[in-house]
């Protein structure tokens, strides 16, 4: 099974990933967390190109410098860790780039980011997506005291749009929204259970 | 004017692009050069992790890590040199994703990696391209005694269907193929009747 989380940063999004992984591997599920950009070495690599406040680079780049750190997270880590029977937790994924690049940057279109993100992962869609949605001032309020990285100084209207995109992915089958606002152990009970009864239904 | 070289490593296509470089300084005509992948800093980490022969780099994040470079290198280097009136000389440009990627490497059609180059070059295309074909063999023979990069290391079938991928785009109005067996200056002397034709042609 393969599971991301999305939102906008300060959504609370990454803290309902683990709060998923922990409660799994107590349950002596094999769990594999990634986060994006990075998970690998070349990831890694590209994930302190882009977070680098100094760094010019321009939108499409951007686009293609994710889209190429999930490439190689896809082929190098999620595949054969699903193939190995594992869960597989995201911390992002190709969502990030709809939301971020296409509705935040406007550097591109749904439908050929919808080609794009085939192509990169092959593919691998997750098969259950937690979209962690929280008005854009919650999630500024909650990031206020961390040092913001290139992508977080884009501002407010840009956070805005990148919500916008982001809730425009509700009507896929394989999205859940939630309410950011709520207690992080109300929550990550909603995941819980939702994950718990795909997993009932799993061949 | 945009004039980019293409042609297997060893062709010698670059020394085909310097001197068209330096006859049209002699000229007098501003003359940018790039290669790719690099020419801005975002470019030229790319390219170190690119051809360092120790990554391990998917197919399909290969392609769009210099599909990434090329980006900026086009939103920062060539976009702005063409609106200046300097004539850019491009030693590769997306013709080689084309040859390597899809025809060597076989991990994107033609018609999508049709779609990828128009948005990472924001719809910018060389007004001249010239394909300087030579036989593999020629090509290996020339690059003995010089060490193999990650990408040279790939073996002769590769090279192959490069070089294959390079002649199926001969039918381009843009292209001009070029035997890369000739002497150094009489290839120089076909490329420069062909640029100075075009440039009389110049609105």
């Amino acid at each position: 099974m393969f599971v991301s989380f999305e939102g906008i940063d300060g959504s609370g999004k990454s803290t309902q990933a683990r709060l998923l992984a922990d409660r799994l591997r107590q349950r002596g599920r094999r769990v594999v967390e990634v986060r994006e950009p990075g998970g690998t070495p070349l990831g890694e690599r590209v994930r302190s190109l882009l977070l680098d406040p100094e760094a010019e680079i321009d939108g499409r780049a951007e686009l293609l410098l994710f889209s190429a750190a999930r490439a190689q997270l896809v082929s190098s880590v999620i595949e054969p860790a699903l193939q190995d029977g594992a869960v597989v937790i995201a911390d992002r994924f190709y969502d990030s780039s709809t939301a971020y690049q296409g509705g935040g940057r406007g550097v591109a279109n749904l439908d050929w980011l919808a080609s794009l993100h085939t192509f990169a992962t092959a593919g691998r869609s997750p098969d259950r997506t937690y979209l962690v949605d929280v008005p854009t001032e919650v999630a500024v309020h909650r990031r206020q005291g961390s040092a913001n990285d290139r992508i977080e100084a884009s501002g407010d209207g840009f956070y805005s749009r990148v919500r916008d995109a982001y809730n425009q992915l509700a009507s896929l089958p394989r999205v859940r929204v939630l309410d950011g606002t709520l207690p992080v152990d109300v929550l990550h009970q909603q995941v819980w259970a939702g994950v718990i009864q795909s997993m009932n239904q799993e061949p």
